[in-house]
């Protein structure tokens, strides 16, 4: 007896299409490990092929829309994400295990929503294609739309770097480029929903119907097809390490920007005068932030740095404490349960000491208890890349040196990082200190912090989030921060000598909005 | 008995050191084929390894120095070049055949020297840096030094591009990075003449000793292993497709940006109404920059495009008597030639018709005589990956194809180029057809340009030389223009919350130099 799996439909060109697979994927509620009973096909490559069809077919239109009609769709898709916010909030909750409030109906959807928004107010603005304009010489450039862009999502963000509605999502789009969509396996009805909604605000907003595709999964093989094909444009991926440099060599070969988020331990050192001040804050806001989402952040401050003093022995304890105190919150999967064990494990393994934790939780809940771990400054020094193994979840490893001079040491040893933190005291007595470690933090890191912890990721034109290999692909991009993040699914394009009534409207004489800002003979205005 | 052949020494760390080695290169006066006298090392890994090391500690002082420093290194080395003119053109000349005046003399060498010194204003001015200020969230963001870039210069600029002179050097020197020069092996003489001169400028300066090295050649192992050193921030390569794409894939695979460029054919398309209005001006046009520079431009208009009309034979006999009766140009080197050559009979094995030239000139001088192929639309649709071959030199392939929609299709199957150009009739009669082929071009290549040949790039801020894989190896930067070309060399830095006094000056309160543009919340300015 065969019994048949009823699979999800894929979106490919604005329609809902069943695979005619018996390869199928399904989440689980990480509360209770109980799959949440729907299952969703992992794709062929004739589906892929449709995909990138249908995207290529929409570049066609989308590169060349007016900038009001794609802001329009992305307000309409944010609107009706405001609007289905319950149910998605309930779908989202039950895959991801995150809480519904405050995390996802107040925090995470808003932002979610606000990005999008922000974004259509970028395209509208059209200052995001940075026009420059050498009026003697009469040669124009600007960046134009790169192409359809394939966006894989992380975990742990189901709304706010959702392939399907997040920072990837709202900047590929809004740079004039379909998307192909690729669900992460842990949450794939939120993303279904999602898409539903996406696909109703193509349609009423009158945008090629092959804007958004969304599959669920593919084979290895296909996978690599699919991001190495020459109608796709980029592609941005947020997620394992070891899986997105597989994609990303395959996508370096034939020259595709591949934009990566791939992993950070986002360390953060302490000052000794800012011991001295206020030990029991620092408790209190280190704990906080690395217990923030059950530490399933991507700025997780996972790293901790300081010198052995006075108030080492009373700091770790608090740590442990809090740790100890605070409920051990629900992973994201089983998946992620096992690979912060194991992370653990290798970690304790190669000498770390565990001062709390370090076990998973028993029952069915995706949980491990919150765990900190102490090693020293020489120990690190002695296996800097084993002690920078991510740990991805509620844990934390405090590293505590003999000396400032060993404290850039080990920073020296880092590879790169989403963020770096540095905490000194209000009065100045660790200015000398600062100074040192400032200078290497930031070669290692994307954004650098004072007296702030990383977990907070506002979404500010001046924002970085990004940083040096591994942390990204690339050092000179960011992946939240609108305009900014557009620029990486755009394409510069230079004219030179084009008439006038040729040209995008951005670069001709006229600003097109009055309020586009354009570097015109070397002066940025907006005339 | 042993010959001992003296080796001219490579420049590390401000010293000039004689490398113990018996492998060695020369170079060859193109226009006698007979060594031009002198020998240079291929240089061990203990040597790279010296060279990191020393680009190393220099950019521990370089990322930090004013930028007036760094400005006044430029512009010191700027005057050293004019100075040297004579002896500079001399040598120049000699190893590379190119003409001493105007090309050498009067054309390329004040070209470098103004790039130079267009680099230095920029780091005064530091507008470069894009400082974005967020007041409200007090997140502040610019980009800063990357790291010592590795640069490799082409064969066909030995001033303008060269490793330790030209483009990359500048933007890289100028955005606060040491440099690691490796010169092309067909002008060593002339970038050991330049390394003299830019060790002077370091020294009289006061610039770290290791800012800039200089080495003629290594193994492939140990080319490899030197662009993926840790201790290198980016690389910039401006030369051969293969030898490129290998040193690339091992930089790609440690997550170091690559900026290559790498091969383009230009297509230039000229549309019916053009033919109409002034088909002998086509003529002197096409050829003229056809044949600019032995055809040895990056952006030489090598694939040209029409369709086929009553003036296409007058239009083409008219190419072929202006390529029969302009000398046959003296090519860079031997390598040049035999790939010339090679990629002519690749070239009419596959179809193409030789309508004049096509063989090398009898003699010691490299020289093929100057060569112009023609096909079919059809033939090249058929196989447009052969078609689109880059025959480095005085040959050009005429296209003709029945339709304009056949135009079109011929650019679809094109892979990234440089530039593409349309030529039409100045009284509109062509503007239908441009709409359909420039929205097609435009996709393929970096800068468009109408009426006007792509052999010359200004040095503009508006100018993009890049342009899609495999024309370079991102589509978002420009390795001509300043200040865009020194983004490559820049990672982006975000500081949050950083306190005032510890910020980069370029992103304190009051605008650093009272001229530097920054974005302050959505506003540029000045203020």
């Amino acid at each position: 007896m065969t019994t048949t799996i009823k699979l999800q439909p894929v979106l490919i060109d604005g329609q809902w299409v069943n695979e005619a697979t018996s390869h199928s994927l399904s989440s689980k509620d990480p509360n209770t490990s109980e799959s949440i009973g729907l299952s969703y096909p992992v794709s062929s490559w004739a589906t892929c092929e449709l995909a990138l069809r249908a995207a290529h077919r929409a570049f066609q239109i989308s590169r060349n829309l007016e900038p009001s009609k794609i802001a329009a769709f992305l307000e309409d898709f944010a609107s009706r994400i405001e609007t289905d916010r319950d149910e998605l909030v309930q779908i989202a909750h039950r895959e991801t295990g995150l809480p519904k409030s405050p995390r996802l109906s107040d925090v995470e959807l808003p932002r979610t929503v606000n990005q999008l928004r922000v974004a259509a107010e970028a395209v509208r603005n059209q200052s995001w294609q940075m026009p420059i304009i050498d009026r003697k010489a009469n040669i124009r450039s600007c960046y134009i739309a790169l192409g359809p862009v394939v966006v894989f999502g992380p975990n742990n963000f189901p709304f706010a770097f959702n392939s399907i509605s997040g920072g990837d999502f709202a900047a590929a789009i809004a740079a004039g480029n379909p998307v192909i969509a690729k669900a992460n396996s842990s949450h794939p009805a939120t993303t279904e929903r999602l898409g539903q909604l996406v696909a109703q605000s193509i349609h009423a907003t009158g945008m090629p119907t092959g804007l958004v595709q969304l599959i669920y999964r593919t084979s290895h093989e296909d996978g690599e097809r699919l991001v190495a094909d020459p109608r796709v444009g980029a592609v941005g991926y947020t997620g394992a390490r070891k899986a997105g440099l597989h994609l990303k060599a395959v996508a370096d070969r034939v020259g595709k920007p591949f934009y990566a988020e791939l992993s950070s331990v986002n360390p953060v050192v302490f000052l000794p005068g800012a011991f001295d001040e206020r030990c029991d804050k620092l408790i209190d806001e280190y704990a906080t932030s690395g217990l923030m989402g059950v530490g399933q952040f991507c700025t997780n401050p996972g790293l901790l740095l300081m010198v052995r003093g006075p108030k080492t022995d009373a700091f770790v304890a608090g740590v442990v404490s809090k740790y100890q105190s605070a409920p051990a919150g629900t992973l994201l999967s089983e998946s992620v349960e096992n690979s912060l064990v194991k992370s653990l494990e290798f970690l304790t393994h190669a000498g770390a000491e565990c001062l709390t934790g370090g076990t998973k939780l028993a029952g069915a809940r995706c949980a491990v208890a919150n765990t900190v771990l102490r090693i020293t400054g020489e120990q690190f020094l002695k296996d800097p890349h084993v002690f920078q193994t991510e740990a991805f979840g509620n844990a934390v490893l405090i590293t505590v040196c003999d000396s400032l001079e060993q404290i850039v040491r080990v920073i020296d040893s880092l590879e790169g990082n989403l963020t770096g933190a540095i905490y000194s005291d209000t009065q100045g007595s660790d200015e000398g200190y600062y100074a040192k470690v400032a200078d290497a933090l930031q070669q290692r890191v994307g954004r650098l912090l004072n007296d702030k912890m990383p977990t907070g990721v506002a979404v500010s034109p001046a924002m970085n989030h990004g940083g040096p290999y591994p942390a990204t692909s690339h050092p000179g991009f960011t992946a939240v921060g609108i305009p900014a993040s557009m620029l990486r699914f755009g394409k510069l394009t230079c004219y030179d000598a084009v008439r006038e009534s040729r040209l995008p409207s951005v670069l001709r004489d006229t600003n097109p909005t009055g309020k586009t800002y354009r570097c015109i003979d070397g002066v940025w205005t907006l005339e």
